[in-house]
């Protein structure tokens, strides 16, 4: 059993999640900053509080984690990791000896929900089919019932595959389309074929549903631009439910405007909310959420479940989930 | 090998479908109507030459097909059968050898397809979400992230678990929900478990989604009405991918109007289309499609084909799909 330890929080957890937290840390010392934040995704100010803890569960500045002399594990509270996917952060804290974990598991069932919703919605027509009210048995009703196309024989390529991917991949299982992603560095052990680089365009050209699941990073900003939206299937659906950037949004909106696209769905664009009189918005095959995909019911509950699932295993010296570094 | 035998189709088939109809039968007389039906609910008029036909595919008029003298054969060109189901007509078909089957394996797949659109349309809040611009962070967002509900742990109930609800339990499985289902006469082979009439209210009152895929007959007309709806759960969602017929449909507006459902989807309605000035086309948390959930790309070829499977196991002796008698 390890002494009395000192966890800092800047995830902004309130009412039962924090009740919830202070009951689960059993003890050990829970240290909050005196102004919190309310959002997943906002960065929190330094706090002096924060240079005492061992543990810190939450959004802190990078530098503040460099220079926590006492800190050995960080729990990001979101599944992305930007501001602190840098060599430079990431060598300092290896040489610290850092653990770092994320929260993708508290985000990878609801965003595959979510990938999964678009993508039958997009088969299923449902943004037209809600609209229409036409008649049974009229030519206008038979063509809108052959434009539904059945997932099974259909081709999907994911980019960015990782946790979200593999939850989306077990759910389209009953469906027999065939799956194949993309990932930086492949690990060999995934649910799918993975493809090089090398052949993306190839695949590409005859996947009809290309869903961008990218990290946001220096590698894949701008990463869909317009020489890999020339490389997809004429008719394809493209979604995006990674990040923003990492898609050009004007050459977006002209592989809309040409109608090279069957249709965008997209849970997140550069920037967020997009301005009123955006391009993307005047498209009636362009369907947007507002970065709600990994959204669910309890989600402060449920960030504070996976991190004291992680507390009691870092205290009982087991591998920690979601671990990056 | 069977002699030259006489099909006649009023299915409606044409094009390329037509053409695959006429190889498939490979020899085997085709007989036409002189004007076709074109929708696959409409029922066509009598023709002579189908008085002449061993087998039948398509839609033709009951007392047609109990006249016919020759007839062996009537594969139905829809899952429904509403217009033979009754016991005068069953009767009377059985007492003269008849073999009839349907077209529901055709329309499963995409009907299930279209059902797990609408739960997971509802479990991300779709229609609200895709209409909302909100600003990441703020306290709206975090609300709506809040209204999503993960399909894990939430339960279903399936009325009419039949072949569609076979497929959809299949596509269910890798979401952690609980799902039970009731029909007319329970097989014992059904992938879950199956209640009786007497335990429905309490099941009603205890499932977050309820799935009516329940057939239009004597039995079913008008099953949902007041009562029914007062025993589901508050906050429930409803789903129509069955028959209009099978749903009191003023039942169904003063369970919205109340706010007691939370969510109706509605393939079907009675009448189909409603009227422009119908109570349910006003509520914002009621989605309707027009009828369209068995519709998919080359239909008219999938029942040819899963016509012409049948016609290779009626040549050689084996047992037919979607046998019905």
């Amino acid at each position: 059993m390890e002494a009395r330890m000192k966890v800092f929080s800047d995830a902004g957890f309130a009412g039962s999640a924090l009740d919830t937290l202070r009951q689960g840390l059993d003890g050990h010392e829970l240290i909050l900053p005196k102004v919190g934040t309310t959002s997943v995704l906002e960065q929190a100010a330094t706090e002096p509080a924060l240079l005492e803890a061992e543990i810190i569960v939450g959004q802190p500045a990078p530098e503040s984690v460099l220079a926590s002399a006492k800190l050995r594990w960080l729990q990001i509270t979101t599944a992305g990791y930007t501001r602190y996917d840098t060599p430079e952060f990431m060598d300092a804290a290896r040489s610290k000896g850092l653990v770092i974990t994320n929260s993708s598991h508290v985000y990878d069932q609801p965003c595959a929900e979510h990938a999964l919703a678009f993508v039958l919605a997009q088969a299923r027509e449902l943004p037209l089919s809600l609209r229409s009210r036409i008649n049974p048995g009229t030519p206008e009703w038979h063509e809108l019932r052959g434009r539904y196309r059945m997932l099974g024989g259909q081709k999907m390529v994911i980019l960015g595959y990782g946790a979200i991917a593999e939850c989306l991949v077990e759910m389209l299982a009953p469906f027999d389309i065939e799956v194949v992603g993309w990932r930086r560095k492949a690990r060999g052990d995934e649910k799918v074929p993975i493809v090089s680089e090398a052949e993306l365009p190839v695949v590409l050209g005859s996947s009809d549903h290309v869903m961008n699941i990218l990290p946001d990073n220096a590698a894949t900003q701008g990463f869909f631009n317009s020489e890999r939206f020339a490389q997809i299937k004429p008719g394809a659906a493209f979604y995006n439910i990674g990040r923003g950037t990492t898609v050009d949004q004007d050459a977006l909106v002209e592989a809309l405007r040409s109608g090279h696209l069957g249709a965008a769905w997209l849970d997140v664009t550069d920037p967020e909310p997009l301005p009123e009189d955006h391009p993307l918005l005047a498209f009636e095959n362009c369907h947007i959420t507002p970065h709600t995909a990994g959204g669910h019911l309890n989600e402060s509950e449920t960030l504070v479940w996976h991190f004291l699932g992680n507390f009691r295993r870092f205290l009982d010296g087991q591998p920690l989930k979601n671990r990056i570094i």
